[in-house]
C-alpha cells in the first residue's frame, strides 16, 4: 500500500504539527510504510490539488491507495479498522471510547498551555514570510492579542503545567506506556504534544524538571519506529 | 453467588463513599445480587472478624462465596474476569489501560477539588462521636489543618472545579455515556465522586451550574439498574 503523509512543515524541514505526530506515529505503529509531503499553512487548502477536491482540507491527511483521509482521529480509526491484525491504538472499543476522553484531556490540559508557551517560537520557525503573516493574522484573531501577548510570562507557567501532568505519572508507575507493555494511540497523543514543542522552541527543555519521571516515558516513545521522533529536527527536550 | 459489599455508611444511612459507589454500580452492572453491610470507619478493622483476618482491610471489600476482595480497582478487575459474559465494565484491555489513567484524573482532580469543599459536611454526618473523632484526628493529620479550615472560601473553588470538568462535557457531546450506549467503570468512577458529595452535602447543589449539560449525564447514571444511585439517601445535585 502506497500511503502518503501530508505533514506541517516549518523551516529547516521541522515538522511541528501535534496532530500530524499522532498519525506518524500510527503509521509506524500499524508497520505501514509511508511518505510525508511537508506544508505549509497556506499550502493546506491546495492539499490534493483537483484530485483532492472538494478543495479545504487540515493537516495531518493522508492520501492511501486513492482514498483521501482528514483529521488524525479520523485517520486512526480507518488504521485500526483497515490492518486489525498489526498491533492495536486502541486495545478494543472500551479503549477506544476512553482515548477520546483522554484526547479532550490532552487538547484542553497540554495543548491550551504548551500553545501558551511555544506560540512565538512556532511563528520564528515558519518557513517564510508569507506563513509567518498568515499564522500571525489567524492566531492573533483567535487569541484576541498579539501573540507576543499570549506567550507572555511564560517562565510562571512550566509549574502548574508540571503539576497538570501528575494523572500521566501516576498511571505511569507500573508500566513502560500508558498501553501497558506496549503504546497506544494516547501514548502518541501526548508525545505529539512535546514534538510540537520541541521542534520549534527551545523553551522545550524547561517544560519537564531533569529529574521527571514522564522524561523516561518519553524517551522510550521518541525511541520507538526507528527513533522516529527522536530523531526529528528539534531543540533538546 | 452471594455478595456482601462493606460499605461505608453515615447517620440516615448515607452511603457516602466514593470507591464504594463504583464497586456498587459496577456489581449491579454485572447483574449480580449483593448485600451491603454498612460500616463505619471505626468498624473498617473489624470487617470479617476472625474469619477476615489478616484484620486491617479498607473499603470498599467484598465477600463473594468466601473470597474477600479488598481496593475498589481489584474488585472491578475481579468482576470483569469472573464475568466476562456479562457487560464489561472495561471495553477490552485498552480500555482497562485507560481507565487507570482516568482513575487518575478523577482522584487528583476531582476528588481533590471535592474534598475540600465537603470535608466538614462528611463530618458532620457520621454515624456518632467516636466516628467523628476519629475522621477530625485522621483527616486533620492528612492536611495539616483543621478541617474547617481545610473548607474554608469553597465558594471561590467552584468556578475551577466547573472548568476542569471541560474534558468530560467535551467527550459526552456525541454519546449518553463516556463508553457510548452503555456506561462503562469510568462512567461510575465520576458518579462515584458526585454521590461522595451530595449524601453528605447540601453544597453538592452548587457543584455544576443550573445548565450544565454533565446534569443529564449524571442523571442517567442515577437512574441506572432501577435507581440505584438516585434513590440513595442524599441532598440533591
Amino acid at each position: 500500500m502506497s500511503i502518503v503523509l501530508y505533514d506541517l512543515a516549518g523551516r529547516e524541514d521541522r515538522r511541528f504539527g501535534p496532530t500530524c505526530w499522532r498519525v506518524r506515529m500510527a503509521l509506524a505503529h500499524k508497520q505501514l510504510a509511508f511518505e510525508t509531503v511537508p506544508v505549509r499553512f497556506l499550502d493546506i487548502r491546495g492539499i490534493g490539488g483537483e484530485e483532492g477536491s472538494p478543495g479545504f482540507r487540515t493537516v495531518p491527511t493522508i492520501r492511501a491507495e486513492g482514498r483521501w483521509i482528514t483529521d488524525s482521529d479520523a485517520i486512526a480509526a480507518w488504521l485500526e479498522e483497515a490492518f486489525p491484525d498489526r498491533p492495536t491504538l486502541f486495545g478494543g472499543e472500551g479503549g477506544r471510547k476512553l482515548t477520546d476522553f483522554f484526547r479532550q484531556w490532552v487538547q484542553q490540559i497540554l495543548h491550551a498551555q504548551i500553545v501558551r508557551m511555544v506560540l512565538v517560537d512556532v511563528h520564528d520557525h515558519l518557513a517564510d514570510a508569507q506563513d509567518q503573516a498568515y499564522f500571525r493574522e489567524t492566531r492573533e484573531a483567535l487569541f484576541k492579542a498579539p501573540l507576543e501577548t499570549v506567550a507572555a510570562g511564560r517562565e510562571a507557567r512550566i509549574e502548574p503545567f508540571r503539576a497538570s501532568l501528575e494523572p500521566l505519572r501516576q498511571t505511569l508507575k507500573d508500566r513502560p506506556f500508558l498501553g501497558g507493555e506496549a503504546p497506544l494511540h494516547a501514548d502518541y497523543m501526548v508525545l505529539g504534544a512535546f514534538q510540537w514543542a520541541r521542534t520549534v522552541s527551545p523553551f522545550a527543555a524547561r517544560l519537564l524538571a531533569a529529574d521527571d519521571p514522564l522524561r523516561a516515558w518519553l524517551g522510550r516513545l521518541m525511541e520507538l519506529h526507528g527513533g522516529l521522533a527522536g530523531r526529528a529536527v528539534a531543540y533538546p527536550l
